[in-house]
C-alpha cells in the first residue's frame, strides 16, 4: 500500500521508436508502424517470438507525472467522468501501458510492429504472449 | 536500455489475498477466488468499473528474483526451452505479470475476482479495462 512507502523498480528492457514525438490520438498511433529495439544483452529472449504473432507489450508512460482518480474519457468534457481504473489513460497512479501488437518482423534485438499506442522513446518493461 | 541505468518506480495500489501464499499450478490459482484490496485512498478509482465485467490486473511478481533467458515452459524438462518474451513465467527481467479477471464483487475498496493467477501478498500495480 501506498503508505508503507514500499517502492518496486524496474529497468527498461528497450525502447520504442517510431515518428511520434508528441502526444497523439491513440487511433493514429495504431494505425502507425514502430520499432521496439531491445537491449541486445536481451536478445536470446526473443526465441520462440515469431513474425505473425501477437505480441503483449507492457510499457511506461514516460511522459506522465500526475493523475487524477477521476476523468473524463479520452479528456472529452462532454462525456461524464469516470474512475482511472475504469480508463486507459496514461495519467495513472503507475503509469503502465499495455497494448497488444501484431508482429511484422524480427531483426536481431529489433521488433517491427504494428498496434502499438506509445510515443517515440517509450520505455519498454515486459514483452509476453498476447 | 539497462546499460543507461535509467530506473522506474511503481508504488503499489493494494495487494492480493487469497489462501495461496505458496508458489502453486497457475491453474489452480486461476480457479480460485482472490481479493484485491485497493488502498483505500483509491476508492474512487473504481468509479465505472462495475462486477460481471473483466478487468487487466497488473502486478509485481514478489517472490520472484533473478531470470533466465531461455527456460522451459512451466519448468518442463521435456519441453523445449524458449525465451522469456515467449513465455508468462514469473523469472522475467522486470517481474510483471498481466492477468485478466472477471469481478465478482466490489466491496468499497476491495474486489472479489475469479481468474487471478497470483499468490497472497502479490503487489498489485494497476487496473485496467480488459
Amino acid at each position: 500500500m501506498q503508505e508503507d512507502g514500499e517502492v518496486i523498480t524496474y529497468r527498461p528492457i528497450g525502447l520504442v521508436e517510431n515518428a511520434f514525438t508528441a502526444p497523439v490520438s491513440p487511433d493514429i498511433l495504431r494505425e502507425a508502424e514502430s520499432r521496439i529495439v531491445l537491449d541486445p544483452a536481451l536478445t536470446e529472449g526473443l526465441v520462440g517470438v515469431e513474425p505473425g504473432q501477437r505480441l503483449m507489450v507492457i510499457f511506461h508512460f514516460h511522459l506522465s507525472s500526475a493523475y487524477d482518480l477521476l476523468q473524463h474519457p479520452r479528456g472529452d468534457a462532454s462525456r461524464p467522468q469516470r474512475g482511472v481504473f475504469a480508463l486507459r489513460s496514461p495519467r495513472r497512479p503507475n503509469g503502465i501501458g499495455v497494448a497488444v501488437v501484431e508482429i511484422l518482423a524480427i531483426e536481431g534485438n529489433v521488433l517491427r510492429v504494428r498496434g502499438l499506442d506509445a510515443l517515440n522513446g517509450t520505455p519498454v518493461l515486459d514483452l509476453k504472449p498476447a
